[in-house]
């Protein structure tokens, strides 16, 4: 799936990294030439993201613009992505920012891609869903990465699910939380009747204790492989339609592990983070 | 220096997160209650950042905020950096969002001042420069961020700086580009009378000739440690007033070795990526 | 629950109004006097939305503000909602638009906390949830009110539910659409692990199909009494744990007995739709 | 006429509804393939608006598209009014918003032609002018569809025209608020020498005083119709080049009724209520 | 009357000058003391605008600020305008734009005010309206800054007012544009019942012929002194009610013997140009 | 150099004056008729600007567009600049915003050239650099044409460039700010290393003792010829690299005799006062 992004947005990038002009270009009055450039990844293998996007910005600054994969492609021995032609002022006016839209959402993608597939491996249909700490003001550019690299959006805000954590129990009356919350559900199903409830565990003895009580689905949070097993165990023992979500340092390195221990969905922030792919921009001058 | 973040992009990142209500929070039915949220690093030490624009979002959520450090403060102990207090809605609805703010910005800030730190042990006067391949459409928080850091802007983009690349003189006509890039100085010097003409070489030669050609700044790009410090001997020789700047790969781990090779400034984009700093929330209810 | 606007937002509907001043209070040259204005509603019993927000207005145009009810509280005896006071000027280039805004948004609460009492004399625990069938461009306003009148909100757009309309499976191949989408669910469940995956049906044939497959919900569009409540009936004894929405022409007048027949959910866009509450202004001048 | 809408109002409209990918199409996983759908009233007779809108969000979907009516045109016998092809992922991510805008705009329009209608009857050079009580948000589409149904703008905003209440005439001094008015009126002359001065009556004494002034127009408020009678034959004996404007209530089953009285203008905001017309959409897939 | 300027569009104008942080005060490192800066005119007497938003854009910077004049006064003898305190960083960042928008705003109230006075030495109650020749981008300044000066605005744009010029009756049919014109001016009234009717005329005859026709106002345009006069005579003979406005080229030299000449308006764009009022700002550091 | 300027930016300015329609136009009933427009300069030479941005409104408003020439060409003879066709409706609610533009942009543009062209007429090198003091809200198009003109920037705003006014020194503490100045500059260089250095000077003595601390470039502010003369000589003399920027009053008129006296670089405001260049609109109706 790939996200759609507007034509204001894309100008925005442009106009944000050249407000007034491109003074290199300019005083080397050289913007009149013409030429073209192309975009390839260095790596040998990648999960390709923001060539919509970053095609996009290349068109508003003039150039003609062929997209050679769709994002969320797997590119493999270095294609190349993306070719711009027009103007010199067009091409420098773009060059970079198009890079970097394209570097960083490909680094997402391919780094979701990779725990996607690791997961995999332990259990095949394991989903991976990516958390709301992106980077603020890039929420769009991140998720739409993610999506493009496997993974679903766990939240993308705080309208569209319902998720418990112990700083709302803490607002509940009552010695025991879980207790307090397990009163509340049905007022929840009354105000979210098409949400599932979700509520996240700490330790095992919550996430046995949640399993109790009529969620749909529980999520464990930072729990070490033989806990996160033993709850896996647990809730699917006492309510076997419950999902199982695992929370908390997962990346690709963990995945196949943690994957194996029996949680229906992990759900990460670690592909967020990180280098940006490396993309070449090759420039070429037209005789 | 912190910059200026305005009200309305505040308030953006909030709806962006809650655009139709918090739901789980209106689910519980706690939204009336009171209560007060504290931020905390875990590191022991870190340079803050963020903090005027998550209070911004915090009293756009109609909690009462009040900051503790600066932005650009060394947090040393992990003190409280900044503590907001209201209605469990207002807190519920501000908390991820001003704390990925403050984690990102935080993240940031830190692995600048590290590496500041280590290039000035080598060479104390040195500066380090942030380049332009910042995270689209968060570019004015990641350079906040690396200035609290206590690094200096390289580029905000096109239209304030003059930096030529081997994309630009490909368009120059003639066999030699570095003697094209000579004939046009006095152009450039036209265009923009007051701005400092800078020159991109990616090999100790291409560096010697630079030198000669009556450019302000050289910007050496992915020498290794013994080429850099002969291109900074030469350039010093040739032209004793131009300014050696050292970019590529430049991080936190060799910033006191390449600072030891002699350049003015070391420009790197290094400090965009990695982990946001861990920042605890704290909770607590109101009697 | 009420949703935040912003002051951007605010100050937007004041200034569309009021653009280039306010012509017929400056001609007569009474903007520099002091007055208040109060809102009371007309209707003996309404349910209130709008208020935050048109005390944002107000305050935006300089006025001083008190809110004397929450949005969602029933207003019985017509009691007066808000009071502002300032210089003739302020009020009168706020007065319409606040107005309106209370107006509009008290209205659809109203109707909504109606057709929901309805529903619950014959269904207590019934929930009613409101469509995307908003006004284009004032879908937050419709939301907020109709969450203000008890309501739920049924899908705030694509991104964040699953449901597969006829318009969907129109592009599975085979003849017997029902049967695709069986085969597509396990994919369905990798791709939004954490949604509910509803379908709709038109037919009691249809729904009958539909309950046998394994969707977390199926919405009954357009059904009769008599089909609806066959309709609930096979989908309870095939597949307990499914969710029933009816949908279509669904409206205060008929919600009791649409409710009667069954449904977990009443899904609606009629409280949309119809007068604005008449609010009442009151204009006084200080002495 | 049909006004302008920008692309980036077009664009936004579409991303608010789809902000994240359209997360059905995308689990079905047949957003590659291709289709068209058409949009057709139910009704057999009626005003359609909105087409060139609608055109707009289709086209940003990435959707070809054929305008097959204008705006303002009458559709007799249920003609197709608008076809877009391409993929089901701009075909779903379109076709909610793109009915949407039909539906409302359609529905005023039509109204809005309804009550034009019944008002010529009576008296054929009568016009209808829309108020500024349309939807806060909405207010270029509500404008925008009255005017193709035939009726012009009473007043966009506080900014183009003079309108006296006696909320103004409050805080002018003296007992007699009508001599104080007239007072004012050169005043009012110097300061919008351009416009039309309008003062509001809501009593039959106020009206005929009124006439007496010296204004360029008298509105009527939730006059009788005996009263609304005798005040028009009234002003137009006292003075004849005063036009005389009905407001209050006015709706497509009182118009006949209203316009035979002898007002010159029927102000209304009737038309911005009431349902929205039926829009039927049918998809078809490519072979 | 003094426009509604918003708090976004205050802080763009803040942002737009300092988007990444004040580079001097920083590298000086003085941002953190504090001081206080006020605004003096250098005239002996102006008509000030744009104190309101200079005042908003000085309390987005963080900086306390006292408004000591209102918009649209008289300033004899150079008295403070406006004055803010706070810290360095703030009143360095806001200086150039607070004093930016003062210079130019009170330059055209100061022209504008000019202008009238003359214009009613001969013409007590002339008016003078300024017309949309004000420069792209700012026209609510423009306008704003006018009204202060006295001058009503003449449209503010298209659809708020009826001018027909011969670009529009180029697309009537027939040899005679005034006889096509006159026929169209039923349908007019109808598309347009509120708004006064206007057309320009070129010529004494034009002028003439259109005085003929049933015009609520004729503008003049370019017309000789003995022209405007006899052109005046004429149509206050024919049609006593018609207002006169006179255009092209009038400012403040030749605006008395202009006014002498009989028109009821003078349009002018004169006062958007020349140059801004210079306003001296003084600067204060805290003991 | 012409900047780029958004979609979004062309489509508002168009919006800004017709928000709701072209009333004239409709109500003439015209607006299907189709006809073209073209746009001439009256004056026989000067510098357009403008042309690409006339282009993008003009076709926003749905009309056929030829740039008949590029922005910063001299135009002599009075050639078609532009030339636009499609719908009455199109070309009458474009015509006035896209004259505009080309009349403000033009005029500043030749204004430009014109002060350029003499001041090299004195001293072939010299630069000609324009302020911060351009319209507010107008800052990009302002800052456009004035490059158009053959001028460079001087500063962007705050972020861009270190410029030290006595209103910066007024904070350093010492009685002589200079030396307090010169202790400064260090740590200037280490928080801005590849800014040049700047300070302003108002009298021959400050200058003086500018040149010797070791700055990149002083201004010379409201210097008499003679003290120019003088401060010029002065500078080179102690500090020969040292760039010489003259500021303050300067205009076509004095710009021979300002550059005579030796500046590297003339600082002005003048090019954005005055009229916009006069630009004629022939229309054509299509047979």
């Amino acid at each position: 799936m790939s996200f759609h992004f507007s034509d204001a947005f894309a100008e925005s990038l442009l106009l944000e990294d050249c407000p007034y002009g491109d003074l290199t270009t300019d005083a080397l009055g050289i913007g009149g030439l013409s030429g073209r450039m192309s975009f390839y990844p260095r790596a040998p293998r990648c999960t390709v993201s923001g060539i919509a996007l970053a095609a996009k910005i290349l068109r508003k600054a003039g150039l003609a613009c062929e997209e050679l994969l769709e994002d969320g492609a797997l590119a493999e021995g270095c294609p190349c992505l993306l070719q711009a032609s027009g103007r010199a002022s067009g091409l420098h006016s773009a060059w970079k920012i198009a890079q970097n839209v394209l570097e960083y959402m490909t680094g997402i993608a391919t780094r979701t891609e990779e725990l996607v597939a690791n997961a995999r491996k332990a259990r095949p249909n394991i989903a991976v869903a990516v958390t709301r700490k992106n980077f603020p003001g890039a929420k769009r550019m991140c998720l739409a990465a993610a999506t493009d690299g496997g993974a679903s959006v766990h939240r993308a805000g705080l309208s569209e699910s319902v998720l418990v954590f112990d700083r709302h129990t803490l607002f509940l009356d009552g010695e025991d939380k879980i207790t307090a919350l397990r009163e509340r559900l049905p007022l929840m199903r009354a105000k979210a009747p098409e949400k599932r409830l979700v509520a996240e565990a700490s330790t095992l003895e919550e996430a046995s204790r949640l399993a109790d009580i009529g969620l749909d689905a529980i999520q464990l949070d930072k729990f070490s492989l033989s806990d996160l097993a033993e709850a896996c165990r647990l809730i699917r023992q006492t309510s076997p339609g419950t999902l199982v979500l695992a929370a908390g340092g997962i990346n690709a390195s963990n995945a196949y592990e943690t994957a194996l221990q029996g949680p229906d969905v992990l759900v990460t922030s670690w592909v967020y983070f990180g280098k940006p792919q490396d993309i070449r921009v090759a420039f070429e001058r037209d005789a």
